[in-house]
């Protein structure tokens, strides 16, 4: 299987959370690439990578970024991929800056949007995943196997609590 | 073709937003069923709903929901298709409170957010349509060619614009 | 004296902030049982819980949650057994979202909603024996003993106070 | 049977929404008394009525109130029996002031906080409801049917969507 | 001079705030009494204080509280004196709960509202000497140079600040 | 007895928040003025006008604005009198920005802030009365007839609500 | 004198906002052009226009648009010139989105905010003009007389309120 | 070259934000002053250094403040001179008050605001120098160069990321 999903982010200092989508993507044998792309510093490379994402066998885009989050958005304004936002918890806003700039996109140009931080970025390699299970039914049955294994996680953790005291 | 975007929402009073994902699936050919389903008031019919959805064959389901919006991500917690969340805009909090609600969802659970209200609606039909066209190339150049006319309604309206005084 | 309070979470990451709704029930000797009840990743088991709440003879159910918090809405829905949730703080957005998740809740399915995490956290648990407290008269003069003693604790404290300088 | 519930407000400005928590208790057939109670402006009558309260029979106290809303805390600082708050949608911040004041009590005096306007008013009328239920199996009954009553109108505006074109 | 101000706070644990605005009373020499009042836990201590102070010869009165914050409120409902509310920083929220809770009062009861924390803190110590000094021409010259005071120190800290390098 | 109180405004369209500051004052008898002075459009006609203020008699200045706040700020940085700030209700935020930036001074120059638009600006005036009761028995008489007042209508519009239906 | 500030927005919808930009601009006679230039509908013509704009002779971009405002900033990726934003009024977040996005650009490159809406619009002419006249002394003395007008207005304006009864 | 760009902050504990304006100043050899200006400490002083500015030789002021952040806005009102404001993150709300009060300014008076905290700073500085460039082709070649060099420090820090694992 081909490289099917591009993980992209605005500088290395978003690895601290873009690491949790590709955990999930190599867990889940989700052939991906992973690649510094700043909407702001490096426009033009952002472009060629949105332009040439579709022929390049891509299936879907994740971006993270925060602040003035444009790297997600711009980069559906130039493919017709879907393209899952990644809010990255800034500093002094927590991330509703990040959050904001990315999921109120203006009619004609959607970007999915998932959770700010580690949970988002999680969330955002197991969507992309869910969007190819949808068209492939044997990554179906391993998403399938994997919401199992979170709900034995959960029984055997009520286990735990039960011996728990305050 | 059958049948494979799934358009539900909690109440018709959200079909005022959630017309415009319709419209959008309408004028882009792309077979969809809609379906009022709520996750307080029949959460019954919303575990059978997404239980059955996949077998079904959709591909998608859009869950349209408001306030304390728990419709898309309890249709996420019992499907692996991806479902794309569109945060009505409420009374009091302008749709923040369903922003937030639809998300925010934990490591495990994705749901896709969009915008809050029409634009959000708009593009929720759009992303489900992108998900599809990512494995069809028909609907990847129809998605290409309304992109075109979007790029041209500009220019006319730019054209527009130059003969308006202030 | 059965048990009569459900207190539910949806991890046991929950713990450190209801183990104050456990340690409250405990001081007030009020029976409950506690158990780790997720509504993303066991869904089935959630509705189960609260459907059979009321059969098992329970007066009240808690339940906690953070981010997109679904758990205490959905058991709501599932008994018309009183639900109190608790907005367990969440890590971006402190949890904002935990609360309007919970307590933004649609006509005909409420939820009774407390602070955000520890103060909400001890609050459950004495508005789960209040609840009690209006049939019960033993209970009553125990919280009103507990009531008491708050308010020497404030005198006492005062005293303190008159000894620091600043 | 006797007057088990108070509905109280801050002014009769706020009758616009606590009328549907009047509404709620008369379709229900729950005896309640409805109160012009003002913190602010009658302290000393406020402090009467809580304390009153439990001798005189009520078994639950709905307070709504807008800004900075403190009549349902003071209230439940005056009384252990469970009091409701609604927090009525003020008009600079849309009733995020009202839910803050009511829902952030300190640890040791709970107020059940229900949504914002009148989703909060109504529910507040169906929590106490819900309270009154946990033991009396009459007024459990009403409940469950009520909620019965409420699923199938979603059905019934279901068929009425599927009539409905973009 | 007898005691003219009274600084009055929920509870020990705001000392860590409210001492700054002791430590300004004292630097001005304006006599006051410090004190526990709790809206929550000591209504009736809360009553009598308000009731009491202005024949005791209190001026003006300074009540510091956070998240659900209705001491100052409920103090000013209960005297005509002059009430300053210090918003105490709470801890899921920052603040801006007992912002709110302080400033957002009805018309008719004022609550003179400074700035969340310690800044506020001092200033309610400020702000109860400028009340004095509008009519204490003695009080009025001490506040004059206490302002003489800060504008010098700007001076000295300027010139450290040409001494440092990026 | 000589004007006391002067209400400063940045601008007549804030004549509409600021004429219930008026009106208090006239009401309660306190000789007051009123003045257009901008901030930003006349820096130095604020300057003076805070400086000779002592002089002029003044006991206390209301200064209303609105969006990034700045007159009762600078006002309180050029005089040591006590100076109240009105958060003018804006129209992109409804005054969060107005609250905001007059109510978070730094530590050294408090302003005595109410709440948003039309009760805080009765409650300013209301305030300045307050503030002058404390050294002018004659005035505290009527502020406490006022709450007499005010105590007799909540009274009055209880029995109004009794006749009301749902 | 040739064309030397560009006002771009997103769409004809925002003329209604940034008519006010160019409404400045007439007024103070500094030569602009106006164009739709949207960065998610035209990205190519986007960093076509910011590309040119330094060889076009403009000296300043005004750049107004609302939601995930991604105009401003990408302009400014383009382009070393001053770009200055405009935060158009949303409809559900009232233009917090649109700010946050504008403002919150990351470090390396900046776009100059102003305030969301009319003000802003009309701010951003202002500051256009401001950033020429550093360099050009008959722009310099258009905007003292500019502000000059401006603190008559004031004066009249204040001369009118003397006249107006509450 | 002489001094062009005035960097002011109200108190020396806003250098830690604002040393990162001057560190991009030198870097790029744009002559600044830097001086401590409070404009609620020293006003007197803030409205001869904002008068005396244009005269002096400055080509832009950057101004610095946090909280109710009335630096940048009363220097504005005081000079044509165009005023760049950095958001100072304050404690309580992390500079969400910082940025209302410096970006709201009324129409008539405008302040050029960027990010909050460090990013802010850095980009004021590069600001300024984008202001000087348009009419200094040298300071303009500098700008680009920096850029470059921005956009060379991806591409080997996404060298970087290629070798990082999960």
């Amino acid at each position: 299987m081909e490289t099917v999903v591009g993980v992209i982010m605005g500088s290395t200092s978003d690895w601290e959370t873009m690491k949790y989508t590709c955990e999930v993507l190599e867990e889940l044998e989700i052939p991906y690439e992973k690649e510094v792309v700043s909407a702001h510093r490096t426009p033009e490379k952002m472009f060629t990578y949105a332009e040439q994402a579709y022929e390049r066998g891509l299936k879907v885009i994740i971006a993270g970024a925060g602040g003035a989050a444009h790297l997600p958005g711009m980069v559906a304004a130039k493919t017709v991929l879907p393209v899952i936002g990644v809010p990255v918890q800034s500093k002094a806003l927590n991330g509703l800056d990040s959050l904001l700039s990315i999921v109120q996109m203006p009619a004609g140009v959607p970007v999915a949007t998932v959770a700010i931080g580690k949970a988002g970025a999680k969330n955002a390699g197991l969507l992309a995943t869910q969007q190819l299970a949808a068209f492939d039914s044997s990554i179906y049955e391993k998403l399938k196997k994997y919401r199992e294994t979170m709900k034995d996680k959960v029984e055997s953790s009520n286990e735990e609590l039960q011996s728990w005291n305050v």
